[in-house]
């Protein structure tokens, strides 16, 4: 049976398919055009009874929470730790878990503060000045962590730094040009710099971004 | 050595010490009164440079995320799986994980959304719409999954449900009687109300509540 991918182009949508294209592991891909109700529809909420994206389809378990799947499919077709720690890893196994939390958390809060008060036209100085508090606290959190290497865990690129990338890309993408977008980011945090470069410079980063497109 | 636990009375703070009480494990609670500046302490900034709660130290090994110290703790301390998922146990492993990840998102936001509010005392009538909206689109999903059994996943009490009552608890503790309360909930959501009854009708659990308290 194949594994069947539900995305969009989202910051969480991106992530299985980058993660896929490292491990060169084929799959049938149902991209969604975004935003759209088909998710809500009643197909799809058999598969993921949230009505969210991205979910998976693959030997009868069907997984949504896109950092879930990256650990699921880590699991299951990266048994040499390519990319991913195994739980032999000690530490680093332990920090990979703790980080997609802090991603799925609150990194992913404070772009999407960001993006809704972009969406809807919010200008209140008051207001984006906390947005943007909440965003220089976890650039600063992310900033410290580079300090001690080229990677988010240990010293490779793995789906920690899949996870960050993807939503950090499309924060880049939405926010940029806008008075939402993050001021001095590449001075201000030059590490995120640098490390968001380095992620991009991987084919299978930049191909996972085209494919998953709008 | 011992294992350290940092906590404190809220949500995210309840959850190591249930899952303690429940495997009997013995450990040193460093318990912060709430809210407190002190997490943002340099000496507290070494254990968890993210200045949050809870962390523990264990080991050698520092970990914050709270749903990732379950995570740890389970899989050093639950060998049998007394109150949680293996990865051998297959798709129950990974739904384990995928509803801990539901968890510390949405679920977590619906209720701080509400909680804010309440804090800063918003009564705009759409605002609070929206935010209850919010709450009843994932009380609303986790009635679904409650439809098929007892517990949030597969047939046993586990990490999981720790994740949710410990949110739960706050939520209900902190709005009760307030117009930030979710109305009505037994009857919008009885098998939610019959899971929170039969969690709270463990003594781990309530004596984790009382342990951890302001």
């Amino acid at each position: 049976m194949t594994l069947t991918l539900y995305t969009a182009p989202t910051g969480n949508g991106f992530k299985p398919t980058i993660l896929l294209n490292f491990l060169n592991i084929p799959f049938t891909l149902h991209l969604f055009p975004w935003p759209t109700p088909e998710i809500k529809q009643e197909w799809y909420l058999k598969i993921n009874p949230n009505g969210r994206i991205p979910s998976i389809v693959d030997d009868g378990i069907r997984l949504n929470e896109s950092n879930a799947i990256l650990l699921y499919l880590a699991d299951k077709y990266d048994k040499e730790g390519k990319v991913s720690y195994k739980v032999n890893d000690g530490d680093n196994y332990w920090k990979q878990i703790q980080w997609l939390f802090f991603q799925s958390t609150q990194f992913t809060n404070a772009f999407q503060q960001l993006f809704i008060y972009r969406t809807s036209n919010v200008t209140d100085e008051q207001v984006l000045g906390k947005a943007f508090a909440n965003s220089d606290n976890v650039y600063s959190v992310l900033e410290g962590q580079l300090k001690k290497g080229k990677f988010i865990v240990g010293d490779k690129f793995t789906i920690v730094d899949i996870s960050f990338v993807s939503v950090h890309y499309r924060m880049v993408k939405t926010l940029e040009g806008t008075i939402y977008e993050i001021k001095d980011f590449a001075e201000k945090y030059s590490r995120c710099q640098e490390w968001y470069c380095t992620c991009y410079s991987f084919k299978e980063v930049r191909e996972a971004f085209e494919k998953v497109a709008n």
